[in-house]
């Protein structure tokens, strides 16, 4: 008989029975391992526990509680799932079905309708029974002709199959339902106790927009309930701030792929929210001294290859449009080529600076579709961007500057949870950098310094500077737990030579400025996305879309009263409105707490007859009289105010 | 001896000797046309009036005093510049050089740096010196090779030859300088004493960006000097109305088509003016109860192609962007598609309507190069944009608003001169139209009497309407003198249909909305062209980008008090600085009325002692004191009332 020679973790070389599996290893290593193991990875690859290894190799045993293990876990979930909707729908077509980072998912496609959210209880309940029952999960190599026979004309299956790298490919029997398989599963059905159904969604098939829009089935599955029960709540929390989720509920935005994905749509209370935002940081900007201006996102693709942006950066932009005549226009990826030809319009002296740039620029990046989230990662974006051109030895001063701007923005925005990270090249690879030890050494300690002079704490990074220059980063995390980027202050001493700045010096020379890149509040969909999220969509009382709602207990003998209150309030700038639907009055306050408005307004005859209202805040559950001149002056401190207290 | 055919414009036929001119054929109608006349018509092209018409044809003899005549001496001046520049600069190369509607222009390369503008003069005054030496038009019939050789390497003029459709081509030789033509002369030269030449500016080889840029001079001719003289008083003033001047003169914008033709910087003067504009307009449009929204510039194809875009209007819109899986995206070319989403994302009642969803919607589309025009012909613009949902018997009142709405407006900008046009379909060719002859009456006869009622005149156009509904437009006159569209409202019944947009009606039955576009005060681009173009620069306070200026008598006893007054008045909003630049005070003063700043403030040691002011209003020679207090109230009740009296 054939002998396979296997290849330890450690090095050591054993031989084995061609026929072996890596249950048969793990095995002749220790019996309480192979009880514990579910896989292996064999040369790298993951492979069925009992099925024969076939060849040389080498193995590495994966266990149950190992995120390999997790994996083959959440594979064998979906598999599951997918063999009790064959035995409940025949004819349903698959596409793919196996874990994802976070759960696993089943792709369908259902001749007669779709596969309900009501009936997720009904499918687990399926699936739990076959584990209950002790199903095995019986593995079948099957040539592909025959393959092509049993998937009975699914398209999606079919080109799998067609597509398959070996002759032949692999499906998994359970109780009697053979479906073909998308990823190693577990040994025993029985380890498959703690899953659970979550939800369903559009999901089109290889990811590709042209291609028809499948359902796709999620769920999670873990090893033990503790696990999943920790998990379903943290679901349930990062529902509760997902921007995504509020944004549908107070109807900010939308994103609709089949006109453009990553391309949202703003609705009137997202596009209000926006627009008071974009109006206080463009204030705030040129009251600090700063020139907006407005420049094309269209330009030649001459200059972003000047930049360098089509050099580095290609994979991101969008494609170039062949104007026909000989030019290529390019929709810009980034904002500064465009600030420097305002800066190049005219000879500059050093009086001028440090010359600051600002704009709500828009710009393009070709994000993965499976990238693309909510607001929060798009395709089409404004940034609050701005570029300070400073002679070297104003660098310190400026970044003082933005930074103390910033802590001030972050205050009115209420904004608390953040670290600073100051990015340094690599002292270990300066040459991998831009070519001046003394300006890199300079600034280095220029940003350092500026941070210690303020008292802010942070993190120091070496190595992580891009290549041009040293940056601070200001970090967050989303409700979903990722990082991100909120602002940036990014030292550029690259760019001012591939456009050959300069400017006049007080020695009538000419000198090579320093670029600064900043963005305080980052991208107006990135930061929006945040503030819904911090703000569980309760926005203070400023930025609210809506920010009081006047209610009459009587639409016959209180609505001039509400009428007279709402046209004093909107003449004074107050975003009000008065609910006449009539409804039971109950219903028509719980329905302005679920929309989140800050002020909920009841007027009735008292208030009539003495000039005054009933006033709820939101999250509050007991009102309070005051007059009508008192109220608006409250409402107006509160605006004014940036207060997060309504 | 052979003989041809020559066709009069009666119908009448004569034969005529093959050698026969113009010339020839006008003495045989009259001596005194003969003499009147400078070139012919034949066969519908214009000829040379003395060379042999060589082939049977039908005739119309030119007359100097027509379009023609003066199309021909033009040619002539274009010609007799390129000979004295030949004569000047033996190597120069040309390129086009030929009349065009508003005079004539000729392209030139000079190896050794460019013809400079101060050297017309002595250009004209060569070209003027043989105009008086009675120097004959000498045309020569020259073939290719011999052509080429004379050229000798000029490469556009090498080009030209080589794309000649003849065997041949004709040169023109005066005073011993032989040049490429290019258009028919003038038999005499003595003709043509009324030019001048103007001005010298950039133009691409063929009109092309990829290829070199050429030095265009330009000039004009007349026919008499009265004629020259009023042209000449008319390029003055529109010169000094022209917004790309004004621009230019007050740094508000800039194009380069080296970064992209017809794709504006806005500098921040001239961003400060559209932001205030921005506004303005949205506020308005909010307290008049539009709901803002921002929408993506970008969208599949497919929307385009269900609106109809695609199919009638491509040649203006920019190229798809194929994004390589699957999906083409294209930039806008209108934002009706984008607002259609935001009314569709939910079920709409007819509570809701008139629903309007307004945007400063960006766009693009693609104008060929040569119709670019500063601010006012550009290829990415912001449109004022707004649609209207409305159920069919409430378009009269919504046209009424929306009149209303813009009558206030261009009250509020002191636009005074503009037409009101109502267009109907062609009642003699209704089925050209969208085919609802009940709907297209009653909107007609709603757009009638809405205009009636309101008291406003206006020109009826049957026949102009759009195919899928009637409109009215406000027309204006640009500088130039080109009628321009400020303001629309155009119904529209067919993107309803193509879109399938409903609304649930009083009865739970679905009905179909109509859709009424409008734009109040057309692109950011083309309405801060035409407002630069009526205020001349001088922009009333609330738009002013600077709206106070204030001049220290000396830095050092005034500069304090100066600054103060400068901190209180820019707390309350205005746009004001120190100038602190020390030069002499009559040079600081004009220079600020040179900005056509509207308030500049002197401040000197009396004006300390009494916490007062010395303020020179724009475009008044006097100043005039008062208190400081009573100063920064005047501004902000001028900044308050849009008033253009400063």
């Amino acid at each position: 008989m054939a002998e396979i020679s296997v290849t330890f973790p450690d090095g050591s070389v054993k031989p084995f029975d061609q026929n072996a599996s890596a249950k048969d290893v793990a095995e002749s290593i220790s019996i309480s391992l192979a009880k514990k193991a579910v896989s292996a990875r064999f040369d790298g690859e993951l492979v069925d526990y009992e099925a024969p290894l076939a060849h040389d190799g080498s193995i590495e045993i994966v266990t149950a509680d190992s995120e390999d293990g997790l994996k083959v876990l959440r594979q064998s979930a979906a598999q599951l799932l997918k063999t009790v909707l064959k035995a409940k729908y025949p004819e349903i077509n698959f596409g793919e079905g196996t874990a994802d980072e976070d759960g696993f998912f089943v792709d369908t496609d259902k001749v007669d309708g779709q596969v309900s959210v009501d009936e997720l209880d009904a499918l687990a309940s399926d699936m739990a029974k076959l584990v209950k029952n002790g199903e095995a999960i019986n593995r079948e190599v099957v040539d592909k002709a025959e393959a092509l026979n049993r998937v009975n004309g699914d398209p999606y299956q079919t080109q799998l199959i067609k597509e398959a790298d070996e002759d032949s490919v692999v499906f998994y029997n359970i109780a009697g339902v053979s479906v073909l398989g998308d990823g190693v599963q577990l040994p025993k059905l029985s380890a498959l106790k703690h899953f659970k159904l979550l939800s369903v969604a559009g999901a089109y098939w290889e990811g590709k927009s042209s291609n028809p829009m499948l359902q796709r089935i999620y769920g999670t599955a873990f090893n033990n309930d503790a696990d999943l029960q920790a998990d379903l709540k943290r679901r349930q929390e990062a529902r509760e701030r997902d921007h995504r989720v509020i944004g549908n509920d107070l109807d900010l935005f939308f994103v609709d792929p089949k006109v453009g994905a990553g391309l949202p749509y703003w609705m009137p209370n997202g596009a209000t929210i926006r627009r008071t935002i974009e109006r206080y940081i463009i204030d705030k900007e040129v009251n600090n001294e700063y020139q907006h201006v407005y420049t094309p996102v269209l330009a030649n693709l001459n200059l972003y290859k000047q930049s360098g942006h089509w050099e580095h950066y290609r994979e991101d932009m969008f494609p170039p449009m062949d104007m026909g005549d000989g030019e290529e226009l390019e929709l810009r990826p980034m904002n500064c080529p465009s600030h420097i030809q305002v800066y190049k319009h005219h000879i500059r002296s050093y009086r001028e600076l440090p010359l600051r740039i600002a704009e709500l620029g828009m710009m393009h990046r070709y994000e993965k579709s499976g990238a693309l989230s909510g607001l929060q990662r798009v395709r089409e974006m404004t940034l609050n961007d701005g570029h300070t051109f400073v002679a070297p030895d104003q660098i310190q001063d400026e970044f003082k500057k933005i930074l103390n701007l910033m802590v001030q923005v972050y205050k009115d925005f209420d904004i608390n949870d953040y670290t600073f990270r100051l990015s340094y090249r690599d002292p270990e690879n300066t040459e991998k950098y831009f070519d001046d030890d003394e300006m890199w050494n300079k600034a280095q300690s220029m940003l350092k310094g500026a941070m210690d002079d303020l008292g802010l704490e942070y993190v120091e990074a070496e190595g992580e500077a891009a290549f041009y220059g040293p940056k601070l980063d200001v970090q967050t995390k989303t409700a979903l737990g990722n990082e991100e980027t909120l602002s940036t202050i990014q030292l550029d001493f690259m760019l001012p030579e591939r456009f050959d700045l300069s400017y006049v010096g007080a020695d009538g020379q000419d000198h090579r400025p320093v670029m600064i890149h900043r963005g305080l509040v980052s991208t107006m969909e990135r930061f929006v996305a945040y503030l819904t999220e911090i703000y569980k969509g309760a926005f203070p009382t400023w930025l609210a879309p809506k920010q009081v709602t006047i209610i009459p207990v009587s639409e016959e003998k209180h609505g001039d009263y509400a009428e007279k209150l709402r046209a004093e309030m909107a003449a004074a700038g107050i975003r009000v409105n008065v609910d006449r639907r009539g409804e039971k009055m109950n219903y028509l306050i719980r329905d302005a707490q679920t929309h989140k408005i800050p002020y909920t307004v009841v007027v009735g005859d008292s208030e009539v007859a003495s000039d005054s209202v009933s006033v709820r805040k939101y999250g509050e559950q007991d009102s309070e009289s005051q007059s009508s001149a008192d109220f608006l002056k409250l409402v107006l401190d509160d605006i004014a105010s940036y207060s997060r207290e309504a």
